[in-house]
């Protein structure tokens, strides 16, 4: 089942709720209140609330959420309920730290190739992933992998966006510093690891 | 001067604007309607319109709003409007992507000190920055840099951001996966990389 009428802005926030229910759970917690959701995750409790209005309300007054519960429900409306093969483009120093992070399985993923054009990096393997030559992204399509993360430079990020398109791909997660046009059909979210910086000297008080 | 009933919620969103409205910038744009705002950086036009009251409305209907001048608003807002000094503690491959990384300048940030424990690193340069050994964590505070940005492995990530707070920071882009404890005066942001892949699967049709 799919939830059509929520809107973007909640869609970018529920992986933030996510986020802060699997720590929560982690940490042993069972059920926990908007308030203290909202203290863990910066976000307001009546944005919360609102939030999981849009797929049904399974908070009890005064007792809170059902914290498995909620992390089950999320999954489903964000598709997380099954693992997402995902190839990765660019094995550089970005790369490298998408390859060894730990967190993309939490939330469903696994990525399972990974493409570089440096003939030194070619055939050697990080985190059991054995780098294929660049020209091989086109054998995406057969194995059915239709998630890429691309960490390649500015340059030549567009083109490599058109050959994971066309070899199927419909899901593209852009950490170049740049723009990556795409048909509709596919989405792009681009990532600016600088731009969290840009909201810390709001908080700092000046000397 | 600072606006301090502006909302966590808004101050997350107005890199996002920030971002776009640069982008829009070098594209040679000088106006932008809060719609075609919306369409760029994917959050509602009426989020941005009531986002952008909370520090008075500079849109002019039927014409939009000056895109340089907005960019200088939100800069002052975030204050980012001068250079900020950052130390990034933790020279791996995302660290170096980090060194590397051309857009926190746009924001307004210059990481100017790198610190690391492989005695191989030491003294090696990346972008013009000497890496420097860890044990010199303290000589922050008479170089007047209060903002560091961690890229270390969680097992040793609270010990870094206790002796960043010890040596006078007071805000933290933490790129760990894992929760960093810190005393109000501090501001922590962490960042988990594999976060916004979670917002993918929803919008890609199921085969």
């Amino acid at each position: 089942m799919r939830y059509h009428r929520i809107p973007d802005e909640t869609v970018r926030r529920l992986p933030i709720y996510l986020r802060g229910l699997l720590l929560s759970a982690e940490q042993g917690r069972q059920r926990i209140s908007s308030r203290n959701l909202a203290d863990f995750v910066g976000v307001n409790s009546w944005q919360i609330r609102k939030d999981f209005s849009y797929f049904g309300d399974f908070g009890t007054p005064g007792v809170g959420y059902n914290i498995e519960k909620l992390i089950k429900q999320i999954k489903r409306i964000l598709r997380l309920d099954v693992i997402h093969k995902a190839a990765l483009v660019g094995v550089g120093n970005l790369g490298s730290a998408v390859l060894a992070y730990p967190l993309f399985r939490g939330y469903g993923f696994e990525v399972v190739a990974a493409f570089d054009v440096n003939p030194k990096k070619i055939g050697r393997k990080i985190n059991n992933i054995v780098i294929e030559d660049i020209s091989r992204l086109w054998t995406l399509k057969k194995r059915k992998i239709n998630i890429a993360i691309i960490a390649v430079p500015c340059e030549v990020a567009q083109q490599r966006a058109d050959e994971l398109i066309k070899a199927g791909v419909r899901g593209i997660l852009n950490f170049s510093p740049c723009y990556i046009a795409a048909p509709k059909k596919v989405k792009v979210i681009t990532i600016d690891i600088a731009m969290d910086l840009a909201r810390l000297p709001y908080y700092i008080p000046a000397d």
